[in-house]
């Protein structure tokens, strides 16, 4: 199985692209999109959302990780091996935290390279043909490498920051639930919001925050949009307290 | 086949993780994403839009329709067999018209349940592994139940508001085109519309009504948007006459 | 292989419609949904925009490319045979500069009709069942015919405007890179901009322009959104200089 998760965005004709590439390389292996709305270009947010979905898929699922806007520059490819998975994409900082969480982690630079490479596109036209690889058991040429420290200040284990808003206006957090020992009050702009178990229990349109179905923090609002409500957007910091 | 029904919106990660269940639980059965865009939380207009597709669905076909405000509170996870097709979803009303409209009707309680259930997103954890259970001829556990009447005013059987806005500003309407009887004016927001067969039949630019390609009353501009124009949304009333 | 080209929205329940029909009419066949954001009625987009993307596609893949106002009037229904493949749609423009860049072009009217005919739905109900038939190597009724020139002006071989904006604010011409013998400066809307091999050699804030993944002139912001900044949306016109 191959996993899409990208800033590609789900109506452009980007990701339409990808599968033609894998449709001729993997024709078996069946691939999912998980996410084409990464918040654009933001590598931070896509760190720390891709390890909430991981253990989903089965081991030996190949992930296609791409948000790269150094496309073209010096970045690395690389391919990692992690809790049974590969993931593929541009060595910025995407696969840090999945790396860090892991038990065992194996880095590699990938060295093949296509016929034809263009400036923009290394999505279609380098990462999709090495996941088909991996996906087939194939190994494309390699050396082991280490993954580049994202640069600037170190990052946490959790981020508390929004990191996506999703089409009914919750707010996710890079937070995730299981690191919180008790904890129940969440800050956010100002304003407290209480811990409700599920949507049904909070009243509707009142701001709570629940933890979801991927054991992430997140802020809605029951039968509402919790990010019009609170003006929430990408990036926005929280507390969680008490 | 199984036909996704939802509001789970199309670029959000949540139907690539049905997808990643029913590629797990049903891997050679053809998945069809129907709409994913139903109007959010909005129960009553998945309910009168939903029997409009059904037909060009072949029989056997396994529909998850899920439009789930109350997830994780008491409503009962239900499976519907209806004109030789299945529904799987929330027994909130999503099933109440299509079951109306149906010679015979079959309904079940599911017991089955799966060995984790996330309060918020049953789509993936119970009632997607479930569809993929009667696309493969197995039957979950269950037992025999009614609908549950949705709460309210009982709804009419043909419900004369706009239930669906598409990307081109056409505002599809609860109301089949089979049941207006030569009536031929079309009212909305104080002003009145004229009948056009086709697209092509209207002037560019003027709104007008016709019966679309799913048998439903819808509102429209040739080459223009009718939402804009108009200043449609979901739950606009119409009334037709003469 | 079939492969979509459209403007029926990657949100709306018309391409799910269309995959019913495919996977029930050639099941075995792999369907790329490449591109349902043509802007909407846009033919000349449209037609601007397709040719970019075929080579990328195998020899015998069939193209289903419907953008369709005039449906339900006299346009015709066509068939192209042009580089190896297969191009299914609308006689109204759409494959007016594919059918000239092509070394060999053969042209066909449709003339099989399916039993059901909507006003409103020819992708679904006529370009589906003809695009399934012919990657099934099947040939549906036709008649050898020319395609209808465009009405209007004649078109140029690239066209100077913007056809499309992608979710990133790029903006992507009709213009092809290969044809620019090496002028450097683009104007639009009164500015001009300079050309960039990659977005990482751009600073980033910065308007540029580049020649994107699939050979086609673009305006684009490093890390940023270039049709915010500069203002543009599709029919804007551009001048390449010096």
């Amino acid at each position: 199985m191959i996993v899409l998760f990208t800033d590609f965005g789900a109506c452009d004709p980007y990701v339409g692209q990808v599968h033609a590439v894998l449709a001729r390389e993997a024709p078996d292996v069946p691939v999912i999109d998980l996410l084409h709305a990464v918040p654009n270009y933001d590598i931070r947010a896509a760190a720390y959302l891709l390890p909430a979905y991981v253990d989903e898929f089965p081991p030996g699922a190949v992930f296609l990780g791409v948000v790269d806007p150094g496309v073209g520059g010096s970045r690395r490819p690389v391919m990692i091996n992690a809790s049974d998975r590969w993931f593929v994409g541009p060595d910025n900082g995407i696969f840090e935290i999945l790396a860090r969480r892991a038990a065992e982690v194996n880095c590699y630079e990938i060295r093949w390279r296509p016929r034809q490479l263009s400036a923009s596109f290394h999505g279609r036209d380098l990462f999709a043909p090495v996941a088909a690889m991996l996906a087939a058991k194939n190994t494309p040429e390699h050396s082991r490498c280490s993954l580049t420290p994202p640069s600037g200040p170190p990052w946490p284990d959790d981020l508390p920051q929004i990191v996506y808003v999703d089409h009914y206006g919750n707010a996710v957090t890079g937070v995730r639930t299981s690191k919180l020992e008790g904890k129940r009050r969440l800050e956010i702009k100002g304003r407290s919001l209480e811990y409700a178990r599920t949507f049904n229990e909070a009243a509707p349109g009142r701001a709570f925050w629940h933890g979801n179905a991927n054991g992430l923090v997140e802020i809605s609002v029951n039968r509402g949009n919790a990010a019009d409500v609170l003006g929430l957007k990408v990036g926005d910091e929280i507390a969680i307290k008490e």
